[in-house]
């Protein structure tokens, strides 16, 4: 067990698209577990969209991180020393302690993985708290029922990728954007989707009308603006979205303009639901036990972007993740 | 029975802000009723702001209405002559042929009303499609629940009037929001209201945080624009959105521009739902008991602005309806 570990601080708040300086590699001492707390070794760390508005000094929904402070976030690592009953030295678990190399957590705080389900990893990724957000969304916010059409947008990231796959899984029409060719082919050749398209192709609007003739139902949005007003102007009656993200507005400086076709939600009665997984873990059984059968079956795939290089890459593999870099969910492995 | 009986006709289509060019008064012959029809002479006819959206030629909810055809809406009359089983001349009907002196009905899409509830014209306002309205809009749109603060925007209006006042006798706080100094009085004062604003006199999100400043639970949205973004900004977790109607883009030439602040309802969680009251039809019952108990007791008040002048006045008084003129529910006496 080392004496000292690293972490990522946060040097500065980004201003617009973060960059390099905004954060700070520093080591800190690798304090001993208290009562009930256990010492983990990251070996897995979580990237996420949602992160971002956590940079700013703003109340989201939820707090701001603190300057100098680490960054937290989902991490899987292994115990290497437990004070915690029930949960041993050599079990997996996956926390919220992130952005570090050594964490020492609550033991309450921290879920231990069965290495049967899938491999550590997929606990952040499909099998995780992304993986959830994709079924809650789909099943439980857009309330999918059957013959939806259903369009997801950031259709190759961590969640789209899922919610597009679940629906495929359950008979559904599915049609994905995404940001570039390859994410484009993805979409069509490994995942199934029954169209695709690549948003920097032209308006949105038009090559949803193109990719979905007879309109949507459902709309699983992780991306806003301009995709948000192309969906609702693609609605069906009483479709539905589910508002899970809006990473295009997440590095922007000024506030972005909304749909300019909202008036359309009462003529066609649609509902336009957000939502946090955090509100939904009472799913997360149903959940595990649906998406870990489909795995097994090989009904969907778990597509990752793990980025190597330990802990001094977070930063840049956050800076990347949003401007796209990634297919499926990124992870920074910090297995070293 | 007169032979002839004037119908106002769409001259042509308004652009923006209709005009009395935009209209005719015809004088048409009255057929004579056919088997299962009956001729209604009507009294009150209304004149409701969703009715713009039909003189577009462009598909809405609603079919639009036809140049050089009469327009139609809501009236109430006087079966003069039936051919049909179950409605008696001398009957009282609420219908949907309004806009013309004498109407021809299938008796099978009329609704003969019960005169010991209400007065003939309330079964145009608060006992009728508009009270409906506001009934399925706040308790099963927005699911209004114990200890909601409630904000409704167009609250001097036919729908607004009586959404804000159920929530009142059912002892929510109620915020609203109106065109004028006398309108905002008329709330404060005779419906009781907790807050009410003139949202000519400043920005629409500081004067509901004033007059809010614990924010809100539901808002009821009558006019869209700038009072939905305000709302979006003033919502408390899990906060619900009934989307009814958006009369400030009614008139609109350009698309208006959406709320910049919709990556709130993510994180805060909430939910905007579009309805028309027509899905909702199953609801009469509860919402006629309710009401109707409500009128008895003095708990609510069915205002009316009534215009007088029969059928040639109805053009300017629904382009008075859309700049706002009416307190309550507007009504146009066809009585002469």
């Amino acid at each position: 067990m080392p004496q000292n570990a690293r972490e990522v601080q946060l040097a500065r708040r980004p201003s617009g698209a973060p960059v390099p300086e905004d954060f700070r590699i520093a080591e800190v001492e690798v304090p001993d577990p208290a009562d009930d707390e256990l010492l983990i070794r990251n070996v897995w760390m979580s990237v996420d969209p949602y992160m971002r508005g956590r940079m700013n000094d703003r109340k989201s929904y939820a707090p701001p991180f603190e300057l100098d402070a680490p960054l937290y976030g989902g991490a899987v690592g292994e115990v290497v020393a437990s004070r915690y009953e029930g949960i041993a030295e050599g079990d997996w678990v996956v926390h919220g302690l992130g952005w570090r190399e050594y964490a020492v957590a609550d033991g309450h705080a921290v879920r231990r993985i069965d290495p049967a389900i899938g491999p550590p990893q997929a606990f952040l990724g499909v099998l995780g708290m992304t993986g959830l957000t994709a079924y809650v969304g789909l099943l439980d916010i857009a309330a999918l029922r059957d013959g939806d059409i259903v369009f997801v947008s950031g259709a190759a990231g961590a969640v789209g990728s899922l919610a597009g796959q679940l629906a495929r899984a359950r008979g559904h029409t599915v049609i994905g954007s995404a940001g570039s060719p390859a994410k484009v082919a993805f979409l069509r050749d490994e995942l199934g989707f029954d169209a695709a398209f690549d948003y920097h192709d032209g308006p949105v609007a038009e090559q949803l009308a193109a990719a979905a003739p007879d309109g949507i139902d459902v709309y699983y949005d992780n991306v806003g603006g301009e995709h948000l007003e192309a969906a609702i102007g693609a609605m069906r009656m009483h479709g539905r979205v589910a508002m899970c993200g809006s990473i295009s507005g997440y590095n922007a400086t000024e506030p972005p303009p909304g749909p300019r076709n909202l008036a359309l939600v009462v003529g066609r009665r649609l509902t336009l639901r957000g939502f946090l997984v955090g509100d939904h873990a009472d799913r997360r059984q149903a959940f595990e036990a649906e998406v870990s059968a489909l795995l097994r079956e090989g009904r969907i795939v778990g597509r990752e972007t793990v980025v190597e290089g330990g802990i001094e890459v977070a930063p840049q593999a956050f800076i990347d993740l949003l401007a796209g870099a990634n297919t499926g969910k990124m992870l920074v492995s910090l297995a070293g």
